[in-house]
């Protein structure tokens, strides 16, 4: 390519994506790590998105009508801190880019959402961007319909490179965007034909422009270093034809590097100090790493103020709303907690004390948004194919579709990571609180993005039913045993595994007051009694473990822990042991997360020392060892009662006898411990 | 459509193919449970299949040079119990089909390898089965490279649904055998429009002909009712030009039922008694439920022993060969272990010992396959698009491409998933040992497959590098933190954390000739110190856990125990506890699953009750609090250095200090536990 005659025909746009370029080659030089060729080779696309099409204030981050802007491509994150700090952004100092990968900076490896202003959701894990903005989109969608285009109208943009492409959850997010309509997100796909191993013949020859367009979408094209071009592409792209738009920026890699360009050399190291002069050169660049020319500066801090009017006049609508319309809006945009949600879960609840009904709690879930979801326009649900299994859906909750986007539940199709990613992305983009749900053996496939959602802290929330062998025929394949404590083991997030109705309400309200993190929820396929039979304001869940059932007749001296489906169990066993006279002490355990925040006062109260301890469920023991052996257990009297391996194909019931998780079980292991 | 028209053009075809229909929908009556849509749907399809296509020999279900056949859509499972049942495999009784879905009976909800014979893979979990068989067909092309068609010369043939294709893994298999040109792949898609929550439309509406075209592959389709048009296209299938085939059968989930068919009703649960009786008189079926008139089935067993000549003349062609060509193409197909392993291995690690390298984890095991590929033929390696960064190639090995079939190393793209599916059908079909790289964080990605890897008991190897924060700068994202506590909650599952190249090259022994179960090998990015500087035969990492380094003057007070890149840690900690005259042992803890296979007595060798205990793992805890509060440890005598949430971008040594897992924090926490 002729860099001399770019460089001429447009100087002023030139000079300003070389900007971005020289950035990213010196603060990854500087960091001695990153991934300098992404930025340099999708500068022209990023500077006349930034130019002229994206809605954006660098001086008001979180305006709610701004167009969002995903890095999918997140590796290449010298593009969106290079952005963000020549458009303005008060928190992307100079200082910052320096330290590019330093520790306390917030220009991390990766762009993360939370860390730095302008960095919209979290990237790096690749397709996560392209399947998240899927999730901003449909909710732009649902809040426009909502409240109107004076409040909402804004696009979804994003840079997706090969990598996002090949991975399988790009294609999820690109169905379910076809079937959806989503007329105003647009992928700018950086078609630079580089992966880390070389060129991307050597693992695909996918013609993407003909994928996308089996699913709906629209696809245009451009040279990705002609600004004339690019222009010309993102504004037709910007025309919402109720079809997505991929564009394919076809870009070259290291753009201008002499030697490293158009290779994997580009990708993932610094270009060094010799290659960085020479590029310097053929950019005509002769300020030293860190300094931007004042006329370039100047420019670029314009196109970052190019939105403040907009903002002024989006503002000026919200402000001339009636007082309720606009607390109303805001509390929704804010993601702020619903007045009615405790007064409903309360209610419920002592219905449920009182009734005492025998149902599953994937049953009970719904019984609980069937009483929220009329109060809770913020609700938005959805399942992976398995609605009815799921009991995901509400009878106030129309379907969200191109159709009808006041609806409020998503048909995700068979796509779980897909569905986790885009209740992110509906999170992210504010308005809804998103859940959805699946078999609770499927966090297998969303793992990646439900380990962004507790990354991000983002209080989604994950309905995970069939959480055990309970699920009977389905088999092995079908039945979580590891997935328990897999949740556990992940940082930032709420494990919540309720034993009936009452608990599950009390489950959602935690679920649905978190301000950052998310929750998956275990629910049971098979039906379950009520155990919480008295009925109590308070919300015991929050707790994590607390009484149950307390010994009668003296200090406990056995101590049973069990949570959701296996709580019945432990308390059938007390009352064998009860009637045996051995005190017997039920603690139930809807949350180890919940019950670690606890005081040790109190934690010691649930758990005293000296008793015989068993904890039941039908999963692994790995996250009971702590309260098996630690909070003052010993193991020469304590036991679990679960699985050692994986389950197999039978009805519930003799599963359960097959693998040893019975009431007889229970009191003879405690029998022999005492 | 008119069933009588359909019965009366074809009566043979329709009797076959109604014995499997009437089976499924009775044997999902009997058992409650269970989807009989889907296998009444495809049973036309899968008829003509097994008639006149499919190369098989029911009285020798492991011949190797079979016809592959996998039922990605493993839910209609009842399709593929009836073919293995009608056509002859011994153990497929009638008996087992009563049973389906019961306890002890081989009919497991969903198909399961190894439970039953015939069964080429474990499916249900949808994706997985057309991505397993991506790799089945890459390791038939490569043995018959190998080995020449007289020894190897079959097809792969698929039955996926919507589901399927819906799921993103399915992408990352199209791309794959796109790009590898694997023209004896064929899938037929059950194209019956119809998923769980209704109507594929809900969901989707990707043009699936045209997505597969934009991979390279050829697609066909046909009347999935009409078995002379089902004929023509199965037998342009089988005509390998190079590119996969799909063929789009256009079924009708529920075929027959009259109020049930072509509804979300016929997919998941029994059709009742009076839909079953109206479907019979459809089908002009007498017999009843279990029974298959007499003609019908001679003409299935027929087709059962359709494939023996084939398989008679195979036999002879092997017979035919010189002893040790035999010898060696029977130790590939049953996948037996290599002779030279463990010599080559023990004279690495006696270079090893001597000249003390300091180097990566992953650097070692690139050393160890160095040292082990060039006389193991078998094993097939690959990484998901970071080759470079995971050390997985070795000069010996060619690319296997579509023009180098003799390449024993695959570039699989930036598709964990697909490349973790495939790995299992590398090593399900025979011939090789698969393993493959990525991150350690992308375990995540690659969950789903990982998961059958260990259900299977399938002895693949996950090489995954940069194994926590020591790879530093690429920050959270890409920092495992609780993924070594998911591989060691996953059942059946080997995670080995290798120290040093000593233990890495031990790692790959173990891993090498496991035969039952996959290894998840832990690698650093970082250079580490040899540990091991004596060199000895012995495999010391096959106990788990073994003293590295003992207290000296006295029975040890403290004992340290870590794995991986901490071990140097516990190392260093341990000279400055031993300087100032507290007698201390350092226990490496390669794999925690092998050090509970131990006998107690090893173990309470290695950890004596008693003394203060530390674990430094820089990772979460959860799977710590075994050994430090069980096997005799102590609550208040025991304490652990390493992760408590997310990791953070900055260099490796800096994070180190960050989160507190240093050797100074070790020593503090030590002293104050004495």
């Amino acid at each position: 390519m002729d860099i001399d005659a770019r460089r001429k025909s447009d100087p002023e746009h030139w000079k300003l994506a070389s900007a971005i370029r020289v950035l990213a080659m010196d603060a990854v030089e500087a960091a001695n790590s990153g991934h300098p060729g992404m930025p340099m080779g999708m500068a022209d696309v990023a500077t006349v998105l930034f130019r002229n099409h994206l809605k954006f204030d660098a001086s008001a981050p979180h305006w709610f009508d701004r167009d969002r802007f995903v890095l999918s491509a997140g590796h290449g994150s010298m593009l969106i801190y290079s952005l963000l700090h020549l458009t303005g952004y008060q928190q992307m100092t100079i200082e910052q880019i320096r330290n590019f990968r330093q520790l306390g900076a917030i220009t991390a490896g990766h762009p993360e959402y939370g860390h730095v202003e302008g960095v919209e959701t979290t990237t790096g894990p690749l397709g996560q961007g392209i399947a998240t903005a899927v999730g901003m989109a449909m909710a732009e969608e649902a809040m426009r319909a909502e409240f109107g285009p004076e409040l909402c109208d804004h696009r979804t943009w994003v840079i997706a490179g090969d990598g996002c492409l090949m991975e399988g959850i790009s294609q999820e997010a690109i169905g379910l965007a076809g079937v959806q309509k989503l007329g105003r997100l647009i992928v700018l796909w950086d078609n630079n034909d580089i992966t880390i191993d070389g060129r991307v013949s050597l693992s695909d020859k996918t013609d993407q422009r003909a994928r996308f367009e089996a699913s709906g979408w629209r696809v245009l094209s451009c040279d990705g270093h002609d600004a004339a071009d690019i222009d010309r592409a993102l504004s037709e792209a910007a025309v919402d034809d109720g079809r997505p738009v991929l564009v394919d920026c076809k870009t070259i890699i290291g753009f201008g590097a002499p030697t490293k360009s158009d290779s994997a050399k580009a990708h993932g190291s610094p270009l060094g100090a010799e290659e960085i002069a020479a590029t310097r050169k053929a950019f005509g660049w002769d300020a030293p790493a860190f300094e931007i020319p004042q006329d370039i500066a100047a420019t670029w801090k314009e196109i970052g103020a190019r939105g403040a009017k907009l903002r002024d006049a989006w503002e000026t609508r919200v402000n001339a709303l009636s007082t309720d319309s606009r607390e109303e809006f805001t509390r929704r945009i804010e993601n702020k907690p619903n007045a009615q949600l405790a007064e409903n879960i309360s209610a419920l609840k002592s219905k449920t004390s009182a009734e005492k009904p025998k149902l599953a709690t994937r049953k009970a879930s719904e019984n609980t948004l069937a009483v929220l979801n009329p109060d809770m326009p913020e609700n938005f649900g959805g399942s992976a194919d398995l609605t009815g299994s799921n009991n995901t859906k509400t009878p106030d909750m129309g379907i969200f579709s191109a159709e009808n986007r006041l609806g409020r539940y998503i048909h995700y199709g068979i796509r779980e990571h897909g569905m986790a990613a885009a209740m992110n992305g509906i999170w992210l983009h504010g308005g809804f609180r998103a859940y959805g749900g699946t078999f609770m053996t499927f966090t297998d496939y969303a793992r990646g993005a439900i380990r962004l959602s507790a990354l991000m802290g983002l209080p989604v929330v994950y309905v995970m039913t069939h959480d055990s062998i309970g699920l009977g025929e389905d088999g092995p394949t079908h039945q979580p045993v590891e997935h328990l404590a897999i949740c556990r083991a992940t940082p930032n997030l709420l494990m919540l595994r309720p034993c009936d109705q009452v608990e599950t309400a009390e489950a959602w309200e935690i679920a649905l007051t978190q301000t950052n993190r998310p929750s998956v929820m275990a629910l049971s396929r098979q039906g379950l009694p009520t155990l919480r039979n008295t009925h109590l304001d308070e919300n015991l869940s929050a707790k994590g473990a607390y009484v149950l059932r307390d010994a009668t007749g003296g200090k406990p001296e056995v101590v049973l822990m069990a949570t959701g489906s296996e709580v019945e169990i432990a308390v059938n066993a007390r009352d064998t042991l009860e009637a045996a006279g051995t005190p017997t002490r039920v603690v139930s355990v809807p949350s180890m997360e919940l019950f670690r925040a606890q005081p040790a006062a109190y934690r010691q109260d649930v758990l005293p020392a000296g008793t015989v301890r068993i904890a039941i469920e039908a999963a692994v023991r790995q996250p009971w060892d702590w309260l098996l052996l630690g909070e003052r257990g010993r193991e020469e009297k304590s036991d679990f009662i679960g699985m050692k391996g994986f389950g197999a194909s039978a009805p519930a019931p003799e599963l359960y006898k097959e693998f040893g998780i019975t009431v007889e079980a229970v009191v003879e292991r405690a029998k022999a411990l005492l």
